[in-house]
């Protein structure tokens, strides 16, 4: 079974709306929007990602024979009801910010309208998938600016959350601007270039070091990077000095090494000395072990010889923010626009859009947020990508949209780009979209002890 | 495609190690071992989860036609390593700690004695399987022991990092000793209990707050919980009070209300005092909206009269402790104890186990890491569940497990209960221990520059 596509990961109350919609015959309407509430305190940008994997599913979420079963037994819905599943598909329309798209908080990155219980059924599995390649993109997004030009990789699948994060933290992290990843499965998914050295198991199971490095180069001869620090670094930096002209004899030129423990600088530093001493020059350094943006920045920043910088667990856990505020909220229902007002998680109604202005070097300058029908000046985001439940063109290549990434990534004003802590983009609410809220508020406080109740 | 099961789930240098261990005949015996090599700072101990999972992939992992093509045209492998991979099967034996158990850093929890491609293999899925669900079960028995016997469910799919992690994040959750999840699927996966109420979009979506209320009452009448935050929490609670009379007429009792933003202490006690005070004292109170181990304990020290505490994103992010210090390491190869003595990773060489010695009260006194040979006294936790790649029994179900990890929790000191930061156990390492790694240190040596090279 792929849980990926299944209609039963969802919420239970999604359900349980749903037949409440259905029975009143609530099928007008409805619009929801995607957005992040706040941005994480180190962060100053976030990219959009995920939209790939969220019209593939609404293109072919259903309910299967057997969990339509499930519902039926579970005693808990009517026969009525079990009927509109074995019906149920996604027809509705959705508007979006392309991946790779930087954004901040509270702007919408994706709207769906949509008959009321489709558009309230898809929540859970759509902040699902918005909400984890966004917060994986936005994160590498970060190592790839510290970087500053080096090529970064992904190694984060094992400690990555089970097996979709995997998967999907390799592809977030390429379209970001990542040269690849370590997860094979990325490569025939997403055509990610894949990437992988040794573990130090490999070294351990051979009675020597120099004999592992030498076995390895023979097995992987146009793949020779050494893991060097199973017992002593730079002893193991000394062992691939002496097998590099055998090595050359047989055709077998070694590419480079690893440093996965100790200091990076310092090890670095002693790895590339010894490596130019003994005619190495060209063997470049990759350096992994609890890597992340801020340790890319000092290694880059001290000037260390690192060549190829590896992340894995910070990256796909997103370690130092594992969660974004992301939610899904209904912002007009049958014409009339809606908010919540809950303490601290008040929202602004209405379909929206979102118009970036730049300056005259094409840097961002500011974003407005307003309702869909205003007009404002800059380049509204927001674009239709499916009508009625179809996609309005084919998904746009990873390349592509890597391509896009970067693009973006240069809009950012310099202070953003270098990480700066809470160097952010000032995101304004529009005249429009405060008269739109005022308007609601007025009408459901009439409406609140209305005298036909 | 499942791609929960797929051989290319998995690191590329796995593929690479591989070819390279057979082309030179190196499928020897090899003992490898998962385990956590520190405890994060405000965590006392782990819970160890994921077994089921990890039994349930050694006993499927195999290479499809699919997969085995890529394999192939990859132009990265030999047509001999891609006839092996079609007969890839794992056939070796794992001995572990059973799910449920509680544990420290530097016990292995599950041991894979097998030849060592395979044993190699699969690394990556393992530590995917175990790290997870280790690190959710250890968050959630966390939350359970801050309840303090109130329940507490899992509401964190949306933001879980994926559809595996939201699956499993449930189960995991359940096995802790939480009281069910709101992932549907859970229920027909794992028979865990689901829970729902509704969503603010239910409230927004009608005329008026009451008007919503009703109609979910009549919708669900079994399962009538009100969410009172929408708008304003305590007008939110006047509006149950004025419905319960008219709702009892028809039969329909309200089971409970939600509240989700807003300081829960204070917003509980108000809207007790309404409930009670409309008569309405048999209705449940269930607080949701950031909630974490700290923020439980906090509310039931300030005896806020919560009845059912809901755990979302910070439990299935692990938001405090993304991720651990989880790996998987060769032990012995080929009847050689190894380590790996990489500065600041350094491990305990050979086959162990874990004794576990109690006081009279039955808590936990300390534990006892030593070789698997070695006799201590104490209870051994590893026991052997798979010999030959074929299960020695059946799964535990999970209702049995969470029995068991309750009974953990109940073996820990009062201070760890209490989740005083800092409290652990201590872990002693054996003598026997201590010598074999000085063993194999010394061999390790003494093979560095050896003759024959």
């Amino acid at each position: 079974m792929d849980i990926r596509s299944s209609a039963l990961l969802t919420d239970f109350y999604q359900l349980a709306m749903l037949q409440g919609y259905l029975e009143r015959g609530m099928e007008d309407t409805a619009v929801f929007e995607c957005f992040v509430r706040t941005m994480p305190p180190p962060r100053g940008f976030f990219m959009a990602a995920g939209l790939a994997q969220l019209l593939e599913y609404l293109e072919n979420v259903r309910f299967t024979p057997a969990e339509l079963d499930w519902v039926a037994n579970s005693g808990r819905f009517s026969r009525s009801f079990v009927d509109y599943l074995e019906r149920f598909r996604f027809a509705g329309d959705v508007q979006a910010m392309p991946e790779g798209t930087v954004f901040f908080a509270n702007e919408p990155i994706v709207r769906i309208t949509a008959p009321l219980p489709q558009a309230q059924f898809i929540e859970t599995r759509l902040v699902n998938l918005l909400h984890y390649q966004t917060l994986i993109a936005s994160k590498a997004a970060r190592c790839v600016l510290a970087a500053a030009g080096k090529p970064v990789i992904d190694f984060g699948l094992r400690r990555s959350h089970g097996a979709e994060a995997g998967l999907l933290a390799a592809r977030a992290g390429y379209l970001a601007g990542f040269a690849g990843s370590a997860t094979v499965m990325a490569e025939p998914c997403f055509e990610v270039p894949v990437f992988g050295t040794m573990a130090h198991s490999f070294v351990q199971a051979h009675q020597t070091e120099r004999h592992a490095f030498e076995h390895f180069a023979e097995a992987q001869p146009d793949n020779v990077v050494l893991l060097l620090d199973t017992y002593d670094t730079q002893r193991g930096a000394e062992t691939v000095v002496k097998l590099a002209p055998g090595l050359r004899d047989k055709g077998i030129t070694i590419k480079g090494v690893r440093l996965d423990s100790g200091d990076p600088v310092e090890q670095s530093r002693r790895v590339r000395r010894i490596l130019d001493d003994g005619g190495l020059g060209d063997v470049q350094i990759t350096a992994s072990g609890n890597l992340d943006e801020d340790a890319i920045q000092r290694l880059v920043a001290a000037q260390a010889p690192v060549d190829l910088f590896a992340v894995g667990t910070r990256l796909a856990t997103s370690a130092d923010a594992p969660y974004l505020d992301c939610v899904y909220k209904l912002q007009d229902y049958a014409g009339r626009p809606t908010r919540k007002r809950s303490e601290g998680k008040e929202t602004w109604p209405g379909a929206k859009q979102v118009h970036r202005r730049y300056d005259q070097q094409g840097r961002i300058e500011h974003d407005v947020v307003t309702t869909a029908a205003d007009t404002q000046e800059g380049t509204p985001l927001i674009r239709p990508v499916m009508e009625s439940g179809k996609r309005l063109e084919a998904s746009d290549s990873l390349d592509h949209i890597r391509g896009r990434a970067t693009a973006e990534l240069a809009t950012l004003p310099d202070e953003i780009r270098r990480l700066s802590p809470g160097a952010t983009i000032s995101v304004r609410i529009s005249a429009e979209l405060r008269n739109l809220a005022r308007v609601a508020d007025a009408r459901d406080s009439s409406f609140c002890h209305p005298r036909h109740l």
